[in-house]
């Protein structure tokens, strides 16, 4: 290797491990029978295959049970947004939704858009967003098909605990969650989320549905966004984004190496416990967010003297610390620790960030 | 190269030149500052004047007029089959269709399934879509908002010559032809493609929108498909498919450097024209499209007798001639000769049909 890999805290699209981008690498002209992976066709066995082992990957890791769909969708997180009520309702019905911060607002504007009476039953605007709704103090609607909520904050730097009660069905955007931790997906009726943070790249988007939910689309859904059209043709009515697919695979084998979900969660919550201390430890650092709800995905900080925003930006891009400035509706700084960051990535960023404190503070 | 290059002759995702896939996994692990271009955020300087440089491409290699919007986007050209209706039109308007083939009928359904009175003014089903419309021999609907049409279909491998003359806004599903050759964007309203033949990879579909059509979209337009919203947010409403766009700039710059499209034109002409000219001059092999509307993209042909079929493709695959069978409701075998295919490739299929033809004739 003759180049310094850097340590990269984007938000998403998002660091991949190295070993999953060097297996790309090494096949990327020549996956079967000369030629790419990107080249073949959808349709033709090499590729069927491949998705089809994606897919089992996914299940197992995920433990997905048998009653549940795995689609592969493109248009992101964003496109489900206005697919979920376009699958599951017709205009007028109820829903229910948290609000707990910028994905929760657009998931909540589509459904508005998609004819829906829309119900907010627990918003966390009035701690701007450094709060979840705590168990036992929301009321679902009675009626509601379902309550929508967003598992994990990317902006805000807020995460669930716990899986929320309801009577009606349970709807996750699990975009910075999915494959981050063990999750007990039949609890859910659907749980979806784009690749680019824990799962692989952008352009394909993960949805989970309990198959008893299809066949409610209205007529008016897009075909491409039509979950019932869609898992009759194994996701591949139309074209499917073949190479973020590949990816996804790639990306479950290392899963799967590395110890599958529950070393994911545990190397998650050590790398965000490290940080979060070094944060709450120093009188230069603050993290606005309420420790039961602190993401261990997302860590927003705030530096004592915003002056300094810049100069630790430009020290960190230095040391390889990349994609560290905070999203412009919260500011300061923004460490984003998905499955890839390794622990010595977090480690180097703390060290650079004692350093610089005992420089300027 | 210890690996044997195939002639990859797939309808879609295709054969890509072997330049760009070496550019590609040269900096697959090592873009820009120690990073992967499929792990940078799709916000930040380096990707943002990436896509900018990928539409500076298109605008220029395509000459794309200053008043049509470049938009980048997810869910194929079947997902624009659903987003043309919701971006030009209310239910209820009447539009105006040409069906050459299996992609005209499914553009077709999505007008129906989003409300319009929809018109198909020519109908080439009586030949088994081994014809395009005659110039003069349709009438179009006064007062239909556009006419749609397909400039080539890749199953029946029908293409037409001349661009349709109407009084409405003309749409064109240019998923198997746009860079194939050079084209006057200014007489269409809307034109469009999945990128995965002569453009790049399957994820992203490319739309060019006359920037007076926008600002009609119904208020129900799922956001990630409203041309609209994506205009204003430069198609990064939401995630983009990054290293979709990526490899379409890589390609036309491959485009550019191989002459561009006047190149690209004489190129394809040669290599379908040497194509045709073997199975015309063959008892053994024939093409049931009427000269005038043969495609210079994808060349169906037939065996003279059908239980040769699977010999030729194990013979076939064996020689590095990959995908060749046929569509299924077409039979025999599919030739595609988008951008990537080089003359060389034809040239060894044409020898390997004469073999064949001559062993088994």
């Amino acid at each position: 290797m003759t180049f310094m890999r850097a340590y990269n805290f984007s938000a998403g699209p998002a660091m991949l491990p190295l070993e999953v981008l060097e297996r790309a690498q090494s096949e990327l002209t020549d996956w079967r029978s000369g030629m790419s992976v990107m080249e073949v066709s959808h349709r033709g066995k090499d590729f069927v295959a491949c998705a089809a082992a994606a897919e089992a990957s996914l299940r197992e890791v995920l433990a997905v049970p048998d009653n549940y769909k795995v689609l592969f969708l493109q248009g992101g997180a964003s496109g489900q947004f206005d697919a979920i009520p376009l699958n599951l309702t017709a205009p007028g019905d109820t829903v229910d939704f948290f609000n707990t911060g910028q994905w929760s607002k657009k998931a909540i504007a589509a459904s508005t858009r998609q004819g829906l009476t829309t119900n907010v039953i627990a918003d966390e605007a009035a701690s701007r967003y450094t709060t979840v709704p705590a168990p036992g103090s929301y009321t679902p609607t009675p009626g509601a098909t379902y309550l929508h909520y967003t598992p994990n904050e990317t902006i805000g730097g807020v995460e669930f605990t716990d899986i929320p009660k309801t009577e009606a069905l349970l709807v996750a955007d699990g975009s910075s969650m999915l494959l981050s931790k063990p999750m007990d997906i039949s609890q859910f009726g659907v749980v979806y989320g784009g690749a680019q943070k824990n799962m692989g790249i952008a352009g394909l988007v993960v949805v989970l549905v309990r198959e008893d939910l299809l066949g409610r689309a209205r007529p008016s859904t897009p075909e491409v966004f039509n979950w019932t059209a869609q898992a009759k043709a194994d996701s591949m009515l139309n074209t499917p984004p073949t190479f973020s697919i590949y990816l996804l695979g790639l990306m479950l084998d290392w899963i799967k190496a590395a110890g599958g979900l529950t070393a994911m969660a545990g190397r998650n919550a050590a790398k965000a416990g490290a940080l979060y201390a070094a944060i709450d430890g120093s009188e230069f650092y603050s993290n606005p967010v309420a420790v039961d709800a602190r993401s261990r995905m997302n860590v927003p900080f705030i530096l004592a003297n915003p002056d300094l925003d810049k100069e630790f930006l430009v020290g960190a891009e230095a040391a390889g610390l990349t994609n560290l400035e905070g999203h412009r509706s919260v500011g300061g700084m923004r460490a984003s620790l998905y499955n890839a960051m390794p622990q010595a990535g977090v480690q180097a960023l703390i060290d650079y960030m004692t350093t610089f404190a005992a420089q300027k503070g």
